[in-house]
């Protein structure tokens, strides 16, 4: 079976380290080899991203390899079914069985950015496409934001502290944001549980209604404890600010009312929005956001603005985290697509 | 004049068994050398595509060139006029009298995927989009798909057949399928093309109404009886199943309701769509489609998930015979476009 | 502060012609080190593309770089917001202040295309888009047309203008044509300010209030009168193709009726495109045009198609010129970004 890249919690928090102490290396000196020559990745988006298609790509071609950026079931392409067993009448012209198997045949890897469709939660949360990439192909998969999580920014947000500290028993806070749209919360789990895994005292401020999978926390928790770490959530803001090194900000949808947006009360919009005034509560914490942000509703000019703000040195460091990636999966001597898949026919 | 492929009919069988033969080298091993470094190609989209989108871009990669997927005359540019002395104050923004030169004097091969109009078929099958690269450019054309063929896909059949049988004398059955939409008769087309130029008996199987085009059906006769092989057109199925070698499954539109999607009453339907009954009257027969399709629609699971299928091998193919169709258009000598375009001035 | 490429008025004539000289030299032979390897470009498309996108991904590769190619604020990406100090509650999810420092980490070099929205002549030729480019990027930016100019396409009209004659001195006709739209006047106003720079007398045949804009006619006569040469605009036509050297045909819309699209008229219409009977006036002229051009509305087919045009010289010429402007930018000795980005930070 190919190695994947899909979920923080099939690594260690040795095994992520791993992958940022490459990264390091990385970002200090370029490859001497191409050590991805000779092989092409597709990169599948289902939906917009720049940051994630821009690392890949650079990331890709910096190793000596060929990227393909496409638009999956959108724009360059048709719409793609995942259920097995259904009658095709509908808008999908193609099954990601038959997809997936022929991405593995051309290229030596693949990547997929799916978000969640916002209808049902139970549904999104098995990650239907994610799920059938993984189930169908013989090449090694990167998930690059499902549902669930974005282990790629996780990856990227772990090196950025640990430029910065020694992230074990420090604190972190992710806070809540407001927003016009019910945002997907895969980054919101990825931060959380890569910080339980680096032993850091999580607290999760949010309002009523925005707690996240109870799957989730539970691994939070089992992590924190194994760390001698604590954890909380809260609705206190701004005390939940006090005393953190590391504020992650970020909004995401609720569970409780699941596809619908926050409310837009200005009120409520000010109390969760991130301010300088906010930030001045913490010992001097850095501020994180996975990007795009929208400035002065999520979090305030002053702050991304201000000397608490790496969010640029995060998106920097999705290129190099990508690089890592990229060699953990496919830096084994060159093989031929054709001959490898072979093995895994009949 | 540039070297082109772009129909079937423009090349012997011995000349296609070349190209096969080319290919299943490269599938074995990658080339030792980068024939087209330093060419670049314009891989120009007017349509869809997933295979012949990714097997061209890795393809000329894979032999050192640089490729570039663009869509033509929708997404990132504008809409392209093809017809000769009209006054353009509609939505063409460009002639392809300016276009085709234009990027034969950036790149050194082109390519066009460019899907019939649906409106009428006497328009259509003048192929204006593909009759105008051909007419204007400089340098090598493909044809990734026009109204009348899809050569690419054919000669990937043709290796997919080669690695499991020696075509001439065998049964090969064309099947018509159902759908919700009236596809085009590019790849029914170029299947039996193919088929009867490499001396396989041919059947086509479809409804009233669902005849291929009379100058391809003149094309299949003259080479079957060369061949001292057979052609059959029938309505009777699961019967025309019998004894058959290669299944082809395929839905097209018909030319008599041009443009109008077939019937989806469920017993018409239910006659048609390929399952393990009728592939259990074969003589153990590949079954064969170029994908994308729609599943339980015009084939059941058990066909395409059953020992019959060989659709994601044909896939692969694209990949290794569009390396020996780059090969076969551009691997002369590297000369600048420059100097090969100024040979064409004045 | 990095180099950038973004108006012609940053240069001197002398600055633009040795980037013709590189240009001539690499059209003549590629070269023969690849100065680009090991760093990535990042071209933004916000306005759809063929030429501008064609050159910089092929001059890119040919000399060794990596180019990608990104819909932005549109397409694979969400709205960019330009505005400092906003609430980001409506359609922009990102603002370029993280954008386009973000970009920069990735990549060694950036470039944008940003039309006029349209609205407001006063706000569109602050060039929000772009000056927020060059406030917020750390790497070299390109200007592959602004509301204001497009320089890019200058220099290839100089260069395609200087291998058929030496500029200085002679005469050079901008002249209007008809359209369906109103379009951007970046074109005509550096064809005039290129024609200017390099000692030609300009005239500008134009309807009434189909002046340019104020400070370019400012820049033209300034440096005409510094060249000895005259400048005049004039709705006489066809008198003001007497005796022409260079015509140059370009539709723009009219800043007195901002946004909206020039008359229908077929009297109006007529008077304005450009003929055969009109470039016989001209002392054998070259045609000129940037492309796409609307055939029989701009211009007729008996002019592009004549003995005059040269507009697939010119459009092969933005191949050339765009490694001359990429090796100018980023031919010093190989940093990597993290290295040049690092600097930037406090």
């Amino acid at each position: 079976m190919p190695r994947h890249f899909t979920h923080l919690k099939d690594f260690t928090i040795g095994e992520l380290d791993g992958l940022v102490d490459a990264a390091s290396s990385l970002k200090k000196s370029a490859p001497s080899s191409f050590p991805l020559a000779g092989r092409s990745l597709a990169f599948c988006f289902m939906n917009p991203s720049l940051r994630t298609q821009v690392s890949f790509s650079v990331a890709t071609a910096s190793l000596g390899g060929h990227p393909v950026t496409l638009s999956l079931g959108s724009g360059g392409t048709w719409g793609m079914e995942s259920v097995e067993g259904v009658v095709m009448d509908g808008s999908a012209a193609e099954h990601l069985k038959e997809a997936v198997p022929v991405l593995g045949r051309m290229c030596q890897g693949l990547g997929l950015r799916s978000f969640p469709a916002g209808k049902s939660w139970a549904e999104d949360k098995t990650e239907p496409a994610l799920a059938a990439f993984l189930k169908y192909s013989t090449v090694p998969v990167i998930n690059m934001e499902s549902a669930g999580g974005h282990p790629c920014q996780a990856l990227a947000d772990l090196m950025t502290i640990r430029e910065r500290m020694r992230p074990k028993g420090k604190n972190f806070l992710l806070s809540w944001a407001p927003h016009v749209k019910p945002l997907p919360m895969a980054v919101a789990n990825s931060a959380v549980e890569m910080a339980a895994m680096a032993g850091m005292n999580v607290t999760i401020a949010r309002p009523e209604g925005y707690d996240l999978d109870p799957e989730v926390m539970a691994r939070v928790s089992r992590n924190c404890a194994a760390n001698g770490a604590t954890v909380r959530v809260t609705d206190e803001v701004p005390q939940a600010f006090d005393g953190q090194h590391v504020v992650y900000g970020k909004s995401w949808g609720s569970l409780a009312n699941y596809g619908e947006p926050p409310s837009s009360d200005p009120v409520f919009r000010r109390k969760w929005t991130i301010s300088a005034e906010k930030m001045r509560r913490t010992s001097g914490a850095l501020f994180m956001h996975c990007l795009p942000v929208r400035r002065n509703l999520v979090v305030d000019d002053a702050v991304l603005d201000g000397p608490w703000s790496v969010v640029v040195d995060q998106a920097e460091n999705r290129l190099h985290t990508a690089k890592a990636v990229l060699l953990h999966l496919l830096a084994s001597p060159a093989k031929s697509s054709t001959a490898s898949a072979r093995r895994h026919r009949k």
